[in-house]
């Protein structure tokens, strides 16, 4: 989708489930923060993300997200292998960096098929890019970059391979692209629902790391940044990867944002004094009816919002939305190995040997918590089940 | 309090307010183990535990639990200084066993200043009690202890002090018995409110190490082990001192116990999937209506039972019960270090140097959120403002 289409169907858009940047709906925001209607991309932001094709175009460049915060390592990721291992590893993490990366990566592994044959290059990238999609189950923007890349075989069957792979560095940059968009989109709506000086809440990590420039939970703050307008942040350090302390913190910390890290199970406490007003994290797969998988914690982090009456909003792009997925009972969740909780990141084992551990990777939190979803397409309100569907009709 | 005292204080509280141990008022639970009436406490229980006194009489033994569950070391406390060191770092934790740890010190370092007059031991044990009693202030056992032993001093005025001395030690054992005596109540009543088979949620470590023998919150699960009665205990790792992980998994591993650890954040999905029929955790200070402070964590755990229709207990003697505490927002909430946060058991910090955290070691649990208060004298249901005063009537 270009920045025009993106734009021409936002006007379309059904205005009673939207708010349009600065539209002003909520008084208290009216006229805080310039509006920018027609912002686009900054080459730039091509190259100054967690993911970037390299300047010879033989590899997908990644910032390991594994290192962070001591170390900043860039890995360089050439065959399928590597790419895979990068992706389960969460070296690159985050839905919408998954895509990106994957994005590229297909059109990096095209490369080395390009003296194929049509039918023996597309048996080829069918087979890479399946393997590819089998590194993350949940993580619908994997399989959706990597279709994309398909379709743009298919759809240029009729040209030569290396036309063809000319057409995917271009799908692989509009991947891109189109991410930048729309997180500034919904850092955009994000900003309406929230005044200056709130605190807020995040757990996990969706910031630019995850996705590109702004990210999308902490977009919000981000662009608020950049506008003069802070906020006070508390990130949950979110076990056991703990994404939420290494990237999150790191994130907000380098950008200048009052950040305030705690434990996962220090949020209750953190809301019970007042400190929060909203609650934004991110999310991996949402159903049709709202439910929404994202990092393990969540759906607890929605119930506590929701006994202290406070806004609980995930952020997400439109593609992270799957209308083929009904609830969240459809939502397959991974499992983890139960060392991530014993031994990760220790000096020395926390636990026995021999005791057992429960590792899901996410949960579902019931659409029922959730105040609404900021998607790069506008403002989504309950009842979900119609709204989601209106925005995609 | 004797354990005589404590059966006839039993016999005579209201019926209301109590369950007799396999008096069977829940019928899930009727002719299901085998009652004990008459138990009472086995002299080597005072030499099994996580503090007893040396052989010699010159020292406080305790388990360093900041060592397990790696390694198993002892700690010899002989001075005030080591004494409020291991109160303070954690290596004696848990209100019982602090309260455990403060009668036997009280005599250890009495038998130093037997050989001064009344008067300036009475000022000296004044002045070393006061330094002691500083080390925790969230802990109401470790003033009890303390008072409980000056109240001996000075009850014991007119002898002598080398008299006054072995008054003390005899007050310090008896601390002692009247734990493992309250603990035994408290799991006797604790089973009552559990089916075999259930799956029981416990946050932070309430067990053996934390008490003696069987602990408060898990003392249902390890006396139902010693009557052949299995449950499925999930854990909570509890961050940031993890003492779930390495104390409370450790514990019940050991004991043979079906036992999950689970990071803080999964207790939601736990609930979720309907593995928990019931969540068991331990007190720090229980207020006169009924709210109560314990490990960070905790309130947020009671507000998910709520959520998913679990009943929430707490498990405690009637010691932490502070009837002069109106309510818990008269419950001091002790901040402690942020680099519990980045650094501890880390191999390298997880958030920059610059980052803020914040480290609160309890939080407060509404009396809203709270099924009943298990005591050594019976279970207390709402309303707890008239019941506990009741119990104390």
């Amino acid at each position: 989708m270009s920045p025009i289409g993106l734009v021409r169907r936002l006007s379309l858009c059904p205005a009673f489930i939207l708010r349009r940047p600065g539209g002003g709906q909520d008084p208290r925001n009216r006229n805080t923060y310039r509006q920018e209607e027609n912002m686009s991309f900054q080459e730039e932001d091509l190259k100054n993300g967690s993911v970037r094709l390299s300047d010879d175009e033989k590899s997908v460049v990644i910032i390991d997200q594994t290192r962070l915060p001591n170390h900043l390592v860039y890995l360089t990721l050439h065959t399928p292998e590597e790419i895979y291992d990068a992706i389960k590893s969460l070296a690159v993490r985050g839905a919408p960096a998954i895509g990106i990366c994957a994005g590229y990566s297909m059109y990096v592994l095209a490369r080395q098929h390009q003296d194929l044959a049509y039918d023996a290059f597309h048996a080829e990238m069918k087979k890479e890019g399946e393997y590819l999609n089998s590194s993350r189950p949940t993580a619908v923007n994997l399989s959706w970059a990597i279709k994309r890349q398909m379709k743009v075989i298919e759809d240029h069957s009729a040209e030569s391979v290396p036309d063809i792979v000319q057409a995917m560095k271009e799908d692989a940059y509009n991947i891109h692209k189109e991410d930048i968009e729309m997180c500034t989109r919904i850092a955009e709506y994000g900003l309406t629902l929230v005044k200056p000086g709130d605190g807020i809440l995040t757990h996990c990590n969706a910031g630019p790391l995850a996705t590109s420039k702004y990210g999308t939970s902490v977009g919000p703050v981000l662009l608020g940044k950049e506008r003069g307008i802070d906020f006070k942040v508390f990130a949950d350090e979110t076990r056991p990867l703990l994404q939420g302390a290494r990237l999150t913190s790191y994130e907000l910390t380098k950008a200048g944002v009052d950040v305030t890290l705690i434990c996962d199970n220090m949020a209750s406490i953190v809301m019970k004094q007042g400190w929060v007003q909203a609650c934004f994290v991110g999310c991996d797969r949402v159903a049709a009816n709202g439910d929404f998988a994202n990092k393990i914690g969540t759906s607890g982090v929605a119930i506590l919002a929701k006994y202290y009456g406070i806004p609980f909003y995930t952020l997400g792009p439109t593609s992270t939305i799957d209308m083929s997925c009904p609830t969240g009972d459809d939502i397959k969740i991974e499992l983890r190995d139960p060392e991530e909780i014993k031994k990760k990141w220790y000096k020395e084992p926390m636990a026995l040997e021999e005791t057992k551990c429960y590792n899901p990777s996410f949960d579902v939190t019931d659409h029922s918590l959730l105040t609404a979803i900021v998607t790069d397409k506008g403002i989504v309100y309950p009842p979900f089940d119609v709204n989601l569907k209106k925005l995609f009709g």
